[in-house]
């Protein structure tokens, strides 16, 4: 039987205010991706968005960040790998200290935002992180973006790594995402978007728009969960996926 | 023999500022206060300075501040319980990381500045950050002024506690310090606060404002090195103890 | 013909994060209180707001808040008269400045949150918060609880100032709100609230939590606008206002 | 008789963190450009800035930053001209407020680090800032790079601007200043460096790398004061400059 996990975004929430639909995305995901303070969260958010997971049997995992709280993280900033390192071992411990404190486990590490995209394809940054996850703690399940800088940086340190697919996101032929700034580069036809995720979790191989079909590693799917028709497609991918035979289970029952 | 730990606030640098001259006092002090981000350090910093004091052998602490980057976390806010007991998880795990990071161990925990204050006479804060710190390693030890409403939370809590003493503050017949805001409540004197320092370690007594001589638990003496006269002292009071028979170790060797 | 003021706390969302229904609020009030990235506004938002505001044909001011995001100013810190002058004469020249580059005319300042009721109270506060606002322009009003120290300070600085009064806030015989954490303090019933408002606008007058009717200056009353209840409340009590014959004007209009 | 004016980064302390010697460099110097807050600065620090360099008779500049105070504003951020655009209206708002309370006059408006290297080849980011500056106040002078798009773009919104030059930095054959990052980037020979700056003022030209001597609009030129060594260097131009019948002026002064 194949394994897929789906993975959301959550605790991105700051104190007044409020981001996402944290209590209604959890019981369709296996694994969350708790923001750590720099881009989204704040320690109290954190706290409650872990107590959550738990209660919903959802695994965890730290979702790090740029410090660019007014950016979301999501704008790329020149730093050096050992402050790439830094910061994730800053946010990774954050978070751990969370999920430790109650009594939990935290399964896995997820970049965030620019940070995510940025050692997608920078070596020496996706080192970096890969080294920070290790050292904090090497039984961590490091996500990147399949075929990525990241996932090839995890396996020089020797540990864990879960490639991400994402449903609605359309492919090159080198298994890069084409860039949102390009027409076409997201898939807004739901049928599409979940034959793309089938395709990819049971067979792993995606359609590219040059219309070729590649191989993609497909160990996680990227969910989203903040707008009531994101949380219906949710809904619906994890239908479709579980009536094709595939289970939804969190990485560290699979990996 | 009797013991004496002496502690000292450490990696108060962030990004291009530069606090304190950590290299120097490392050697003197048995114990290190690591800022945490909040108040003083950033992660790069944190790295840098929990490095600093495994090659020096000094004991590693956090020192979790409020959130006050402007005001070196020495401004009180009215913050609650929940939150007080969330910048604590938060800012202990992140230091934690570093240090785990590095195969070393954690030992102690130090409120900051107005942190500390307001925990020394407010019980629900002091009962949560107590909580925070038992909740994210039982076997640290809880920094706090000797008498203060944080060791009593550490008791309550069942995890172990240091009673900090200072060497050049006035105490008052309550044993808690004469507000600095009062005439006389820094002894400028060197003697005198040498010879202050020597009776509370050796025969855990201090003479107040009022001329009286009251009980005061001394397992660690605060220390200054951020100037060189600072620094002039912190050798003298270590000689002065030394000399005195007291050994000076961190408190993780002797509580 | 009675005039009153009715202002609304607008330009409070942060970066990704939104809070507010400003476009709903601002053709119901005659003056908007615009937030200046301390406590909650940033750079892109204040722009927006002042625009939205310019075009909405309101009077726009600024609300300096503390430099507390994550409790969005609602934290009492310990801050100096120096410091709260220097962050008032910061905030309110930020936002002046995007009032400036659009061709319009900054009208008030009002105080946001604990540094508003500190200074309500605090009259080394009030001073300071009053001179800044002087220094700056002194044809800006302040905006102030009616009767605190706030008012008395615009006075001493010689500036205009603007008593604000509350629909739905208990008063005490002294003229001060009755604490949010007593029970009564917030008058959940709408008709009495608006009553009050009606009250206190044609007669100056208000009935206190003792039974006592006592005077009350009343140039600008508060509106909140962030739920579709709020958002109900503000347009009957701006139609009961106007069925009364007072007429709401910003108080650039009238003091 | 030629004019320049010498500029220096000032009032970059923030908190409890000191940089730099301003009180040092401010009688050195024509112009200052102080930080407002985002990469560097705070409220109290700006205050105190603004009245040290009217005191000294020192022309006043803004000197907005990216809004990155760990990396001191020094590492590129992709931000959106929208983005600059609002940054910069807000910062040279919040110290022109500063200038204005102390019946002073603002300048100058010189974007601080990654954000003025940016500017410098971003045509859209210059045009963001250029407009920003003119929008605030069309009196102001705008300093960029000689040659750069931050140049070009003051022309086009029509405002003055001022041509900077570097005495240490090695010029390339189009104008620009070779990489940091590249050996030979920094001119280390004092004497090179002074003789440098003196063709540059006298002449309007430079000798780049490759051995041309070609054209640069010298009307500003950049001064650091924050070592012992750079205080004593900035000195010697400026003696070096007068001797050469160049008077030492602010901008505002002869442009």
């Amino acid at each position: 039987m194949k394994n897929i996990d789906l993975n959301s975004d959550l605790g991105e929430s700051f104190g007044a205010y409020t981001i996402g639909n944290d209590a209604a995305i959890l019981p369709i995901v296996s694994s969350a991706n708790v923001a750590c303070g720099f881009h989204a969260g704040d320690p109290v958010v954190m706290r409650r968005t872990v107590k959550l997971a738990i209660d919903a049997g959802t695994a965890i995992g730290a979702h790090p960040g740029l410090p660019d709280l007014v950016g979301f993280g999501r704008r790329q900033m020149k730093i050096s790998p050992d402050e790439a390192y830094a910061i994730v071992v800053y946010q990774v411990g954050a978070l751990a200290a969370f999920v430790k404190a109650m009594g939990a486990h935290l399964q896995h590490v997820k970049p965030h935002g620019a940070l995510y995209n940025m050692a997608a394809k920078d070596s020496a940054l996706a080192e970096a992180i890969a080294k920070a996850v290790a050292d904090v703690d090497s039984s961590l399940i490091l996500y990147g973006l399949a075929g990525s800088e990241l996932i090839k940086a995890a396996e020089s340190e020797h540990i864990a790594s879960a490639s991400e697919v994402f449903a609605d996101r359309r492919y090159m032929d080198d298994g890069s995402l084409m860039p949102r700034s390009e027409k076409g580069a997201v898939l807004s036809d739901e049928d599409e978007a979940s034959a793309q995720a089938l395709m990819m979790a049971e067979r792993g191989e995606v359609v590219t728009a040059s219309g070729r079909t590649i191989h993609v590693k497909a160990d996680t799917l990227c969910i989203h969960g903040d707008t009531p028709k994101a949380l219906a497609f949710a809904k619906r991918i994890r239908d479709d996926l579980s009536d094709c035979g595939i289970a939804i289970r969190p990485t560290g029952k699979f990996l």
